[in-house]
C-alpha cells in the first residue's frame, strides 16, 4: 500500500468504531456487541451468551465432541458442588483456586426481621460447598470407586458443563466468572499411558482449532510457574491474536499420581499389588469464542470461519417494487433449496433468507457485522439475467461476483472451504510476520515496549529466545515487561545459546509474549 | 397364565433382585445400578450420571433440540446465579422456591484460625446469590432489554443447563438436588400468541415422549394448587409407570404478564403505547431418564427404546477355542460394518463388538441388564451355517432367532422399529388396563387403597372421576389417599356428573393418581 492509499484506508468509514488500530480492547467489545454475541448480566462477572454467540459454541461443541468420541472417550456428568474438604485434599490445587471460589453456605431462604428475604440461619450447611472451578477432586472421588482393578482402567471420560472462578476484572468470553467448558478426566494404569493421553488430547485440540477455527497455534509445555495447580506437566496451545498478544486456547495436564493419591484412586495391579492410578485432565472453554473474534474479525465486525458459523449463506431479496416481491421470494426460496442439496463438511450448508421489511443496506450491514461467510443478493434485475450477486465476508465489502444461480449453488461448499483456508493462511502469515528469534537483551526489551504508552497493545508480538530455566529470569521479564513464557515449544530444536535475561547457557529457545 | 405357570415364573431366577412385584422402589434402584446408569455422590442429593445414563440423556437432548429448532427456537445461555432481589420480584415465585435454594454468600476461601479452609469473612457478598432453581427472573431481566418494540417479539429461546432445588429426600434421576434440563422462555406481543406457544410446546413434548421414548401420556391442565409458582396456567403430560403411579414428564406454562410485570418486559406496541409482554416457559429434565426406566424395564434390568439407546446392537463373539478367534472376530467386524451401512432414524445404527475376555454368559447378561435392544451371538458353528443368533431385549431372554448374516444386517432398522413400537403398545395397553372411570366415592377409595399395607405401591392406577373444582375436595383426597389431580385432560368430553368427594355437580372428569 502506498502512503496515500493508507491515508484513504484510514479515513474510510468502517462499521465498527473504533478501528482495531485505534483501540483494540474497545474494538473487541464493539465487535461482540455489533454481532449480538453476548452481553454482561447484572450478576457480577457473569455473561449472557446470546443466540448467535451460543450457536458458534454449539458448533464447536459438536465437532470437538465427535473428536473426543473418536478417541475413545464418553461423556458423563458430575456434581456442580464440591465439598470444601475435597478441594483441600490436594494442597497446591486448593491454594490455586481458593481466591476465586463461589461458596454455598445455606440451603434455604426465609423472610428476615426486616421483612426481606435472607439465607435462613437455621439452614446453614455443616460443610460449605464450592461451586466447581474445575472437577479433579469431585471426579477423583468417583474414580476411586470405579477403578478397583487394572481391568477397570483406563477410565476415559469427558464432561461438558459450567464452572465458576470468581474474577475481579472480567471481559466477555475471555474472562468471566462463570464460563462453559469441557473437562476431560482420565485414569491410567501406567505413567506412559497417561503421558500419551496428555499428548493425544493436545493434538486433538491443535487439530480442532486449526481445521475448524482456522487458528494456527504454537504447542508446547508450560514452565513450572505457569502450570495448572496440582499438575506435574501442563501442555498448551497458544494463539496470536491481532494485537499480537497470546491467548491460551487449550490445555492438557499430566497430573502424575498427585490427584490419585489425594482422592484415593488405587487399583489392584497385574502383579496383585495396590497402585495409584496416573491421571490426566484437559479442557477448552467459551474463551475460544473470544479467541476466534480477536483472531479473524476486522473493522467491519465479526468474521466467522465457515465450519463454526451458525449460518453459512444469507440470501438478501431485493424488492424495489411490490409487484416484484413474489418472483424474487420464489427465486430466493429456490436458491436456498438448491444450496441445501449441497454438502459442506458432512452436512447441508445452513442458509437463511432475510425477508425482514428493512432497508437493503441496513440488512446487509447487519450480516456483515455478524460475520456470515457468504451474502447473496437477488433482485428483479438478477432474475432477468439469471444471476445472483455474491459477496464473501473475507473479501472487501464491495467485491461482488455475479454468478448464474445454479452454478453458485453448486459452488457454495467450495467457496466456504476457500474462506476457511484463506482465514487460516491469513492468520498464519500474520503470526509468522510477528514472531521473531531474538538474541540480545536490548532487542528483546525494545520488541516488547509499546511505541505509544497510551496504547500498550501495540508491540512486536512473539519472541523465540533462550532462557536459563530459572524462575528468577522468568519473574524478571514478567515484572519488567508483563511478558511471560507462553510455552517451551514441542518442536523447538536443540540449540546452544545464552539466556536473554541472565546470559547463562541455554539449550533451547522458548516462546515469550504478552498475553490475555 | 395358569397358576402353576405363575408359580414357575415367580420362582424363576431374574437378573434383578427384588423383582418389580416384590418391591418396586428397591427394584428401581437395582435396575439403575445394574445398568450402570448413575450413582449417588457424597454431595447431598447430587448424583453422578455415568456414561451409559448420560448417553441416553444425550440422545434425548439431540432429538428434543432438533424439535425446538424446527419450531423456531434458538439456544442461549444465562447466568447460573440469580441475585436474591430478582427472585423476590415475583411474590408467589419466590415463595414457591425459597425453601429449596442453594445460596452463595462468599466469593473466596481462606485459612481460618484453626488452620482449616473456610469462606473468607472479608469476601462476603453484599447481596447473596441463589443457584438457579429455574430461570424466569434472570432471563426476564435480559428480555426487558431485548424486547423494546413489537418488532423485537416474539423472543423464542431455549437453554440447556443444570439447576438446583435442595431436596431433602432424593432418588436417582427422579428427584435430585441438582438436575439437568432444558428451559424454554418466550415473550410475545399478544396473549393469544403466548397461549398458542404454550400449547405448541406441550404438543412437542407429547410427540417427543411418544415417538422417541415410547411413553404414552395424558395431556392436560394442572389445577390451581398444582401450578408452577407464578404461572397463570400450567399444562402437563402425565405418564403411568409400572407401579401404576403417575410421573409428570414435561410441563408448559402460560405465565400471562406476571413475570413481564415483575421483570419489566415492556415494549412499544403497534399503537405506540407501552405494553407488557406475554410470556411462557416450558421444561423437561433428566427426570425423564427415571421415567423411562420405570416405564419399560423388567425383572432382568433396563429395557431401552431403540431411539434413545446409546448402542443399538451388541455383537457377542463366541470363541470356544483359540484357533477360532481370528475367523469369529473377522465375521463380527464384517457384520458390524454391514449393520452400519443401514439407516435407523436418520443415522447408522450404533454397533458395539464386545471383545472382552470374559465368560459369554456374563457378557450377555451385562448387556441384558443395560437394555441394549438387539444382541447377536456369532460363534464357529454360526460361521459354518452362515447364520447369527439374534435376541431382542423386548422378548424372552432365550427367544433366539437364527438368521443369515446379510439378511439380519438389512433387517436391523426394521427390528429396531418393531421394538420401539412394541414398547409403546405394551406401555399403552398397561396404562389403559389400569385407568378407570369411577363414579362412587366408595369405589374410588377402594381403588387407591393398597391391599397390602407394607407395599403401598400396589393399587388400582389412574382414575377418571368428576370433581367440583374446589381446592377443598382436592385437599381431602390428597390427605386421605395421597392421591392428586394429575391434570384436567385436554380431550375430556363435556359430561354431567357428581364430584367424587362432595357430590356437587361437575362438568367433566379429571385424572386422579398417586404420583412421584
Amino acid at each position: 500500500m502506498s502512503e496515500s492509499q493508507q491515508t484513504q484506508a484510514a479515513n474510510q468509514k468502517t462499521a465498527i468504531t473504533p478501528r482495531r488500530d485505534q483501540d483494540f480492547p474497545e474494538w473487541y467489545q464493539q465487535v461482540v456487541k455489533a454481532a449480538d454475541l453476548a452481553e454482561n448480566s447484572d450478576v457480577r462477572g457473569c455473561m449472557v451468551i446470546k443466540p448467535w454467540g451460543y450457536g458458534i459454541w454449539e458448533n464447536m461443541q459438536r465437532q470437538l465432541d465427535a473428536m473426543f468420541k473418536a478417541t475413545g472417550h464418553r461423556n458423563a456428568y458430575f456434581p456442580l458442588f464440591i465439598p470444601l474438604s475435597y478441594l483441600e485434599k490436594e494442597a497446591s490445587h486448593v491454594e490455586g483456586f481458593a481466591k476465586e471460589c463461589a461458596v454455598v453456605t445455606h440451603h434455604r431462604l426465609e423472610v428476615g426481621p426486616d421483612g426481606k428475604m435472607r439465607p435462613a440461619p437455621s439452614a446453614q450447611l455443616t460443610e460449605p460447598l464450592v461451586v466447581r472451578p474445575t472437577s479433579e477432586t469431585i471426579i477423583g472421588a468417583s474414580y476411586a470407586k470405579w477403578g478397583q482393578s487394572y481391568r477397570d482402567l483406563p477410565i476415559l471420560i469427558n464432561q461438558w458443563c459450567n464452572v465458576v472462578r470468581w474474577e475481579m476484572r472480567t471481559r466477555l468470553f475471555l474472562r468471566t466468572a462463570e464460563f462453559l467448558w469441557q473437562e476431560g478426566h482420565t485414569a491410567h494404569e501406567t505413567e506412559k499411558e497417561a503421558r500419551e493421553e496428555t499428548d493425544r488430547m493436545l493434538e486433538v485440540y491443535e487439530t480442532f482449532v486449526r481445521d475448524h477455527l482456522a487458528v494456527p497455534v504454537y504447542a508446547g509445555e508450560k514452565t513450572e510457574g505457569e502450570r495448572f495447580a496440582g499438575a506435574v506437566q501442563t501442555q498448551t496451545i497458544e494463539a496470536m491474536v491481532q494485537d499480537r498478544k497470546a491467548i491460551q486456547a487449550g490445555t492438557s495436564h499430566f497430573l502424575g499420581q498427585n490427584f490419585s493419591k489425594a482422592s484415593g484412586i488405587e487399583f489392584l495391579g497385574r502383579d496383585g499389588k495396590k497402585e495409584f492410578a496416573w491421571t490426566t485432565s484437559w479442557g477448552m472453554s467459551t474463551r475460544l469464542v473470544g479467541t476466534l473474534i480477536m483472531m479473524h474479525s476486522d473493522d467491519d465486525g465479526l468474521v466467522l470461519p465457515p465450519r463454526v458459523a451458525p449460518t453459512h449463506v444469507v440470501i438478501l431479496p431485493i424488492i424495489p417494487k411490490e409487484e416484484t416481491r413474489a418472483a424474487v421470494l420464489e427465486a430466493a426460496n429456490k436458491l436456498a433449496a438448491l444450496i441445501r442439496e449441497e454438502i459442506f463438511h458432512h452436512a447441508p450448508p445452513e442458509v437463511e433468507i432475510d425477508t425482514r421489511d428493512l432497508n437493503g443496506g441496513v440488512k446487509s450491514w447487519e450480516w456483515i457485522k455478524k460475520g456470515v461467510p457468504i451474502r447473496v443478493e437477488i433482485g428483479p434485475r438478477d432474475l432477468e439475467k439469471g444471476t445472483v450477486a455474491v459477496t464473501r465476508r473475507d473479501k472487501g465489502v464491495k467485491e461482488k461476483e455475479f454468478l448464474p444461480m445454479e452454478e453458485f449453488a453448486s459452488r457454495v461448499p467450495g467457496i466456504l472451504q476457500a474462506i476457511q483456508t484463506n482465514l487460516y493462511e491469513r492468520a498464519l502469515a500474520y503470526r509468522d510476520a510477528h514472531t521473531r528469534d531474538i538474541d540480545t537483551t536490548e532487542e528483546f526489551y525494545e520488541f516488547f515496549t509499546a511505541k505509544n504508552p497510551d496504547r500498550p497493545e501495540i508491540h512486536g508480538g512473539f519472541v523465540r529466545a533462550h532462557w536459563d530455566g530459572t524462575a528468577e529470569s522468568e519473574e524478571k521479564i514478567k515484572n519488567d515487561l508483563k511478558v511471560t513464557i507462553r510455552c517451551i515449544p514441542r518442536d523447538a530444536k536443540d540449540e546452544e545459546g545464552r539466556c536473554i535475561v541472565s546470559g547463562r547457557p541455554s539449550r533451547r529457545r522458548v516462546l515469550w509474549a504478552k498475553s490475555y
